[in-house]
């Protein structure tokens, strides 16, 4: 099971609590050796300040959340193209090991689902032309199939690897427990991704009363995935990786006092990752 | 699109509103081809008397909604394996055109997804074993992965035609528009699963800002799936049953006058499906 060295913080875990500061500070203070931030806080933050303060603390950056959206405005506008290449930018500067990409959902009004998948993948294909010449890596995260309207029509693992297949060098996978782990594919799609595409693992747990769509994840093991077991798929290909902790939770992790978040998360770090 | 006479009224859909006895005088009313009782109101009513008054009716039974949950007591035990004989039976009676499967999470307290599989699987083998022998089609319902904990940890048509094709004769699928619209290799499987094996199709809609996990279903037209193309997969295949009906909707359909709802239905039928 993993050490608080082998865990890193999403932002997202936090929100409510604590500014990228703190949350650098809290990683530092409970031995965590990694963080992955927002885009957001790390923008009210300044990257080049953050990458300071990362680094004086001595944690890794598991990846920058998030680059994507590709739908968003219902074709792949400037705007969306020049946001997806400052978050590239931004991940360059505070040595993240890659930009994760929630890829965007069907396009407004739309029910057009192919369309809106081909509009994800040149949107991908273009931002990875331009983080190539940075070195930096794209990470399709697919997330869970209730989210295929509205936040991301990319799924599956398996369509994912096809998007990656197609673009070729420069873009692999975030492989999230919580949008996954039901899928009967999974571990053959771990194997197929392999350890060079294998670019970050994300954690969580699905609690079997989940109340709401998007914040109401729960803290590794008290929710029905076997996390573990998923863990040595990525593993066994060879990832060596941070286990990043992303646990959106508006009413409970999001209201208790951050501290205490963190020392769960290592304490089921150890026990349930 | 379809006619009324294409259209089957699943008794959920009106659940709130209408006994068993009601809603088939409700389709005879709307000129509506066919009805899909679920167990508990068709129990109130019984199984001989409702044959008859849908045979009265001139109706059509699209299926009969439930078997299944074999995972429910921790292992199949007589009673959750003698209830799918019931199931069967009670199909027989009604003259349904097949048993509808949905067919159980994870085994309470566990987290081992492959054994519920395994459980699952067995279940669905001895109930097809028994349904032969009364010449009962049984169709096994994928249901959305955010279904996988509670209610069936099948989650995509490949699953499904995987365990028809280990288990033979006498077992398909039931296709629904709300669990599976997502899924990138919908047209193939469909394509996989062939005329023989396409036993029901259900329409409904995903409403973009879904608020209930359960209970927050959209009429055909309200949401974001292209029903229209799913239906060209599967009347390509040769399926010429009816288009059921099925809206869980607590906060809104639910509370309308029911004959609206039919007549929505059947309106909808011609625009949306």
């Amino acid at each position: 099971m993993p050490t608080s060295q082998q865990l890193s913080l999403n932002t997202a875990t936090v929100k409510k609590q604590w500014n990228l500061r703190q949350a650098i500070e809290g990683c530092a203070r409970h031995n965590i050796g990694g963080i992955s931030p927002w885009r957001d806080i790390l923008q009210e933050c300044g990257a080049s300040e953050a990458r300071k303060m990362i680094d004086d603390n001595g944690l890794k950056v598991s990846g920058l959340c998030r680059g994507g959206m590709f739908t968003a405005q219902g074709s792949l506008t400037s705007a969306v193209l020049d946001d997806n290449k400052l978050a590239v930018d931004e991940a360059v500067t505070i040595g993240a090991q890659c930009l994760v990409m929630v890829v965007g959902g069907l396009i407004e009004g739309s029910k057009d689902l192919a369309s809106a998948h081909a509009m994800v993948e040149e949107g991908l294909a273009k931002t990875v032309e331009y983080a190539r010449t940075v070195n930096m890596p794209i990470a399709i995260e697919p997330l869970h199939p209730m989210y295929a309207a509205d936040r991301a029509c990319v799924n599956s693992l398996g369509h994912a690897l096809d998007i990656c297949d197609r673009i070729g060098a420069g873009v692999g996978v975030a492989v999230d427990v919580y949008h996954l782990w039901w899928d009967t594919q999974l571990e053959a799609q771990i194997k197929r991704a392999g350890k060079d595409r294998l670019l970050a693992f994300h954690v969580c747990d699905w609690l079997k009363n989940t109340n709401d769509f998007l914040l109401d994840r729960g803290m590794m093991g008290d929710g029905v995935i076997d996390i573990p077991l998923i863990r040595s798929w990525v593993e066994r290909e060879g990832f060596t990786g941070l286990n990043e902790v992303e646990i959106f939770s508006a009413d409970n992790w999001w209201t208790k006092d951050a501290d205490e978040v963190l020392k769960t998360m290592v304490d089921r770090g150890k026990t349930a990752v």
